[in-house]
């Protein structure tokens, strides 16, 4: 069968016929509807991730960790033609959060992730899997349903800032977050969806990007009720309780938001600076302190986030209709492998989120 | 204007022409576009619930708890035009729950609660109101928006349980509650809205009623991937981590209950039981203990509930748009008032929610 | 070497020559001080608690859960000449709450229990086991640190009590629980532990008994600042925020305690009624959902409790001298073999906590 | 009465006589025992504090905020001759949390300090207060129950960390935080206090500092079960789940401890660097995402740290007690003034603790 490959650490993506995975074995053998392109792929793709491997004793990895299938054969939970979607990282088996079912706080490092670390990905036309690593996708979302991947990822980061900030009463006086203000930086399909989650936790939510929104991006502001800040002259003075990094632009930003956190402020980061340094000097910190502030570092979504995602994507289908459906900005047939072969190895202009149909 | 009156705490409901609020003053002007039923207002209207009062210094209530506007006028968070959902119960102003926008857990006792306790109700033409006792509506939803009032109670009632389970890992070991099987007694609105939003918590449901199911509530339990169970001849040996007593029948429902909690599960009262008693001997108490068992009264969903009820409705409307239509069963107009008193009066059979249209 | 010897589910209590453990092959070695009798220990003596089973393939049980030791050889964390403690509950090896070292949340319930269910206890002159079943000692408290095996229990359930009541604000306006309310029901061991406990967490807290207090108790809420009730007659008309039942006396008990709760207040079951039933009829349902009520199982303390419980024995060795070591009533010498007997098959009048001196 | 005075935010203190606070009308009067000295102090004294300020309309402030008194008169929950002490941060009386009794979260920054911003201290012979800023002192304790105050800073901080912790499964497989590893940075009075709270939490605790231990140091370490490690070559290779800073010495010493956190692993920071600045560049902030850590700022203990203060010193005195008592290193009298005068200006060498005696 056909499947995207490549042979990490080096550069460089073919497409190929490998193995069909054949009889599942106890498991669920699926058949791959569509898979989407991330930054991480064409980091891949490009040599730039330097942590990506195959899987024990080969060179090569099958590529693609956002993907719908359809289930074909097999035992679980699943009946045949369910709509399903994989979970990308996978426990290491030994620590605690791993048995749990949260290997995004595995303690070893061992875990393993689709089409990055060490266990083959999704671009292939079949694979075979456990059904507890599968999620069911409602018919109904399935357009945009492969946003679910990565909103797993920002569920995931969300549940973890209220977590964090259990620390204090951060419900406002009408019991919601009505009064807290949040800032997400970057206007990519991650801070998009931060952008689109918060603002349905009940907060008054802002983006910003270093220049004017385009035409779509304005419409989908309008649409969901978010403010827009150009950050290319600063913050303006805004503060805010919750800021967001989800830019992946440069270290420097994290200086800059951590100046606009209000007190009892939280700075979640998500995306890899791709250059630069932050500092902060020795009055920073004391007002750090002070301030009560805090940084997390945000990664990973795990199958209850994957569920918490098409909720909110099928949420989001009645009420912002246009904002989920303008994120999906191409879609490329599996057949023009030219064309695969360019989007996975760079962004377009204007790039949202980019799908593969296997179909 | 024309409201829903009654005189508590003795029996009867009238029809009849009141004074229109008139200036928000400060405050928002909201024109009702449709009120719900449920058995709480029938009680009233029966002089069944003794501990209702009219606002200080009056002798007549507008009825009505469950009500969807739209604002006409006045300052606030809204605009002109959208759709508003009030807040029933309102805080004390004393108790620190209150004052943190939380009266389900008001300490004096002296919160109010519209069309039951010292405080109008929303069935009538008009209401002034704060924003920040208003939820907006998303016009996706208007259909059954009206059961965001019940699911937010439902709401609340599960955060509740999850809060209480925190005592341990209740999380299974995929990090959903996949293994955890859930039973909610009875098939009326609230038993409905608990059901849905179990199985959206990823829950295995179960719910049951003394009878076969009628042909609509298969095609519901279908739909949405619920097990029945006809507890006329007791549960035939099910065991359950969460039981939901929605029923609202007999307090002898807790007894049976209570025998079929797993090892760590909770019972959640949340109906009024009408009739007879529960009695536990002491073997039946130290089960309870050895094994970790908890029982918890839910009541009443705050603004953050009713935010994230229009969230869920706003999925199902996706994901099950038959389940959530068919829990409205009846409609009527304001005009036809011989109707609107048959309906007050008396539940019609089959009836899952009865609107009173005020268009 | 000598042990103490039960025949479950039999009655009757033996002291005889049993085999030394010999080599600790890996675990630790560990020569018994003293042990402690407690009511589930004379239960077990007289043929009533019906669960009890000996180790697998055997047919006799070394009795006792409650033992201070010294470790002698053997590798771990501890060092020859530590005073330790062992937990007595044990995991079941395959449920999530047993892998995080909680079988108190045990979900299989193949848990076992030394001196109790399939696990030898240590009323016998040495035993070996695993470092991470023991906890350490502070040599300072020793003359009442038996107390610490059920306090172990108390801490566990004060931490799940509090756990539960984070569904609202439970701290009171000067941020403590000042405010909190407490009655302890009984004067025992465990009720007199609550006691201490739940007014080292700073609430007002009450114990009651159906007779007047003994001169010594007298003194023990005097030094300690307990309210006292004499429940013989009702509870006149006292309300609490929190009741724990550890009186073990009849399950009629539960009810009074349940009519006493205050809006959002807790009944602990910590101690199993002997006889009777408690009833509910509807109105005390309803009553129990309006108040937002809650009844939770207490049981089981584990390692962290058993760590907590060195922890305020000894700040109560300062703080309230008197109290702690009033309630060691009685030590027994081992070689005293009829006494011992004696003081396993039935409670002495005034009894708190007796031990036996295994040195 | 005598009283220490400052005038901020210039430099310079003075003993001198100020009018004694009188009548205490409905609050309790307060003799003054003992004052302690600490950081903040000497900065005020040195016009270093620059957000010292006196209270409204007036250009001298009592310095002091640490502080234990004997209650002589007033109503209130205390007994004439209670020991007591003050909690210095007071609420701003608007915002939520300190509604809820907890300043260290204010959210205005218009909460008032005793001895530091817009509230007299406690160096002075008698002052008026209310109940509820008053923390009842264990005369057991009295020795060194002033490390009550700043330990109550330190009980927070914990309390705080394992809240942020709570989004993991952070307890190990015997259920305590045994596998944890913790690192405090400073062994001044905080630094000690912190170690001796990490420890009775359970975990493995290292301290540093840039120097070997002085020889009461090396004692206390031998006592509490303390690791040390010499910073001044680095951490040699080790890494910590919980790093604490508490060194107050440059904020170059945050980069250090990043890099040396383990996966979930979380850096507080407690004291003010005086120096330097720290910078992280982009690789830093991918692995600090990557290892999902956090940085949190930790302010402030409150009336129920104040409470679990004395309750862990009283613990200590049975189980540390030479490690307490090291603490206090010093006691001048109130009469001897210029020794006082000294002592505010500038740290001795070697010191922890130093107190003014009032009596």
């Amino acid at each position: 069968m056909k499947a995207v490959v490549v042979k990490p650490p080096g550069a460089g993506v073919w497409i190929k016929e490998v193995q069909d995975p054949g009889d599942p074995q106890g498991r669920v053998r699926i058949r791959t509807l569509e898979t989407g392109i991330c930054g991480t792929d064409r980091e891949i793709v490009n040599g730039r991730r330097l942590t990506t491997s195959p899987p024990p004793g080969r060179e090569e990895l099958i590529l693609g960790h956002e993907a719908i299938g359809v289930g074909e054969e097999g035992d679980g939970i699943f009946r045949e033609g369910d709509l399903v979607m994989p979970v990308n990282r996978r426990p290491c088996g030994k620590c605690l959060n791993c048995k749990a079912g949260r290997p995004d706080y595995c303690e070893t490092g061992q875990f393993v992730q689709a089409g990055a670390n060490s266990l083959d990905g999704f671009m292939r036309e079949y694979w075979n899997d456990e059904p507890k690593y599968l999620v069911k996708v409602p018919p109904a979302v399935r357009e945009f349903a492969i946003l679910a991947q990565p909103l797993a990822d920002v569920e995931k980061s969300v549940e973890e800032i209220l977590t964090v900030q259990r620390r204090l009463i951060w419900n406002c006086e009408d019991g919601t977050l009505s009064c807290r203000k949040a800032l997400v930086i970057g206007t990519g399909t991650t801070g998009l969806l931060f952008a689109l989650l918060l603002k349905t936790e009940g907060m008054e939510v802002w983006v910003s990007n270093r220049r004017e929104p385009r035409e779509w991006e304005a419409k989908v502001f309008q649409e969901v009720g978010l403010n827009f800040l150009n950050s290319s002259k600063g913050y303006g003075g805004e503060s805010f309780d919750l800021i967001v990094e989800a830019s992946g632009s440069t270290a420097a930003v994290v200086g800059e938001a951590l100046s606009s956190l209000r007190r009892n402020g939280v700075l979640g980061l998500f995306s890899f600076p791709r250059e630069e340094s932050f500092s902060l000097d020795h009055r920073g910190v004391q007002t750090f302190v002070m301030r009560a502030n805090a940084i997390v570092g945000l990664v990973n979504g795990q199958k209850p986030h994957f569920q918490r995602a098409m909720v909110h994507l099928s949420a989001w289908n009645s009420i912002w209709p246009n904002a989920v459906r303008s994120m999906i900005t191409k879609v490329v047939s599996v057949r023009d492998e030219g064309e695969v072969i360019r989007v996975l190895r760079e962004k377009v202009r204007g790039e949202i989120k980019v799908k593969i149909d296997w179909t």
